[in-house]
């Protein structure tokens, strides 16, 4: 994972790759205290092993299709979907197309 | 402000209103212990006064054009671009079109 990071008040393209999927790469977005935020590629096909985030987090679906699989349940999240995961709740995402999801981490820090 | 909340795990839609911009309304999404996600409608020509947040966020725009004005500096944002704001950071937001916006909010709760 290629590391970037964007300062405060930075404006932050996180557009689609569309065409230029070939070139995408998963990139840390912010890193801040109690923060993180990062754009996840996953190419049609490919599923992560089931997990768990390091706090709550959202993810949001910027483009391409994908199974989010919590449990015994499955929830398909296009374009312009957005989920709330609370803390320790372990899914597994399975790319059903190419993907690019938005993956915002509320860190639980002492 | 209507409310409606959506559930840990539940897929939420965050499509632009687009030509259904007039029924448009600011809606919570996400509401808890330390994390708020909203939808915020704002109107062309529209600006809030200047304010902080409860705590750090990011500023989604969803759909429109909108200025952010931080202190001097005024950011340019329109669909696809994502912002950060540490805590405390005073800004406004002027609308140049009809405009909607995804807050997230880490609140800041002892």
């Amino acid at each position: 994972m290629s590391i970037q990071h964007f300062a405060p008040g930075q404006v932050i393209d996180i557009s689609p790759y569309g065409a230029d999927f070939d070139s995408a790469a998963s990139e840390t977005l912010i890193r801040e205290s109690h923060i993180e935020v990062f754009r996840f590629v996953l190419t049609a096909g490919k599923t992560t092993p089931e997990h768990t985030a390091a706090g709550a987090i959202t993810i949001q679906c910027i483009e391409g299709e994908v199974e989010l699989g919590l449990g015994d349940e499955i929830r398909v999240l296009k374009p312009h979907n957005l989920v709330y995961l609370g803390v320790g709740e372990a899914h597994t995402v399975k790319a059903l197309t190419d993907v690019t999801l938005l993956i915002t981490i509320l860190l639980q820090r002492e």
